[in-house]
């Protein structure tokens, strides 16, 4: 990866805020500060409050990102005792956003949580006064925009926090026999394909000896709401390797096991969906 | 603020043309006359002709941003007599748009009306013949590009406009009193909470001598429709201030009166919506 | 049009991919390699697969952007047999894109096609391994930012493809006569106005001597099912020259024929949709 250009930082920005302009005024704040920065949108329509649908998203995008500080907010408690938090990468990135988990998921992405900071550190803040119900504009986004700017170092931030004390997410779990797998919907994407726990180990474990043709049982327990479903599919390296609307299972782009039908739309067929907040 | 810079001048921009190629359209022409320009969406997906939406959206996003050129579009009436104008603010910044009432509301956010041009000097449209159903990507867009590239003063846009000639929005209004609040939705949010008229000076008339906790009574009519809804709500300054699913009234963070649900959908609940066109 | 910049050169970006991410990781990719790229998003929500809808916007946006390097995809066939391409226009742009009858149709718009090239110089591809489901971010994306970088030359990208043998689609074709237009639907856009085929030429013959206020009727097929309505309107050159919920047609600001309800949604009323997938 190239390493970070402090005339043009790339800050990647998610947030469940919506595309009718809080997320545009964090950006604005950013470029206040630092006006070269290059902000990419990765999504701003994270269904609200779905902290685990954001983690994932940033850990399938930001390893293909520029190394650099990045910008994350999904936040079901603002104004609560969820603080916000930068966290250093084994990569170099740093991470900002709220301590309730959405983080530290792309972080093991990115070579792993090597450090995190406490945001109390007002220099660094909106000059204006605070409103205590938009911590992305006046927290979070000038907070990103001193680092990215080479304004404010790591250390400046607040004091460190213990790597061990951040809020987690549970680990979602596949288990693998051959020909069956019993697994987590972690992701429903907007083409209807299903993500899943599990990647090249459970692939291999799954098709035995028996090549990649075998006719596969799947069950997988989806969203929040813990709907179950089953489904058969085939194993394959491309939607083309299924006849058009049959199901494949594959290792993806990220390296996660997923579930598709070839140009249709499984989450739809078998009602698996993102869970409601 | 810190002020234009005229390398990298920063744009905001917001209509309702949707996300299908017609915004994109006019930042690309933006960005053949000023290529260094830093062209923030605002939003796109403001609800169809809703003026009195888009203000609001440029009202909160705007004082964030930079001085400098914006451009704003919703426009009910293309190809008609709302003309092309230019505002200046107080500020410093010049706002660019239709004369139907969207851009003096931001404008008094930002200082105040202190100027505006008719855009009638052809030299700072597209070269092209211009069409007469997209002013936004022949006429609007081209004579932001001019103005941010300091290729046009405001001065040479056009014919001055008499201030007091703008086009208005009726303002909302609010009634406060000790306990009971009267109040105007004016816009909903993607969280579906209630934006109202009514900002600091209700608030401490509502709370009276009692104290943040009391119980509030709210009537709002919402939308165009103008709905009507009553609501039982606390006073606090953070959503973790109320239990989960309860009501919050609170002093946004542009200084409005504003309803919510606790990670709730106050919108939903309670049936108001951004009124139909 | 201004001529292609190195350093800060303007690249088009449209996909099916929705808002949730993959689009973004595709922009991060180009932006490692070529930093100042402005790159401009003309529209990620285009309908799941439907090659058309792609081809119409850009067809009406690429015009108006600096001659530069492109990118779309819209892929049903993702590792499949539609092989990734570059395409130059007879302008000087290049497209990136799959040979699947997308790239065509804006190349046209942009002086023809004037030749193509397969992707097979894996030089330009992302280092990491590439997947067999992701091209836009392993092979699309690192093409189109070497070649905005000026770090691949068009002709170093793989073996050159004979222009006749690219995947063309149909084209869409209409028939007027003095007040009576049969026509196809190209597109329907966020406003519900309906995109038809014929231009110019079709509007003077369906007018003929009558001058523009003759009402004319107009039947129509729309989308993929090919639904077929038909419904009076007026000719008129602005929306304002019909009363507001009456309908006009009329020459688009692309030069195509335009079938409008002033203020309201024609799409919704004459049940026209872009077709499901």
């Amino acid at each position: 990866m190239p390493a970070m250009s402090p005339e043009q930082p790339v800050i990647g920005f998610l947030t469940d805020f919506g595309l009718d302009g809080a997320a545009a005024t964090c950006r604005a704040v950013i470029l206040g500060i630092c006006r070269g920065a290059q902000i990419v949108d990765i999504c701003h329509t994270v269904r609200k409050y779905a902290i685990a649908d954001g983690a994932y998203i940033l850990r399938t995008a930001l390893p293909y990102f520029p190394i650099g500080v990045h910008l994350a907010v999904v936040a079901p408690g603002v104004g609560t005792a969820r603080r916000p938090i930068a966290i250093r990468t084994g990569r170099g990135d740093v991470l900002v956003g709220p301590d309730n988990g959405l983080l530290p998921v792309p972080a093991d992405a990115l070579g792993g949580v090597s450090a995190a900071r406490a945001l109390e550190n007002r220099d660094y803040w909106l000059g204006s006064p605070t409103s205590s119900t938009f911590h992305g504009r006046d927290i979070f986004a000038p907070v990103t925009g001193n680092l990215a700017a080479a304004r404010a170092r790591f250390e400046d931030l607040g004091p460190s926090v213990p790597v061990d004390e951040l809020v987690r997410l549970p680990a979602p779990a596949a288990t693998a026999r051959p020909g069956k797998l019993e697994t987590v919907v972690t992701y429903v994407d907007s083409f209807g394909n299903l993500r899943l726990a599990g990647g090249e180990l459970e692939a291999a474990t799954l098709l035995g000896g028996d090549g990649s043709q075998a006719q596969l049982a799947v069950e997988f327990t989806g969203g929040e709401g813990n709907r179950a479903a089953q489904a058969a599919a085939r194993f394959g390296a491309t939607f083309g390797s299924v006849p058009r609307g049959e199901s494949l299972l594959f290792v993806d782009s990220s390296g996660d096991l997923a579930f598709a039908d070839n140009q249709g739309n499984a989450a739809q067929r078998l009602r698996v969906a993102n869970g409601d907040p």
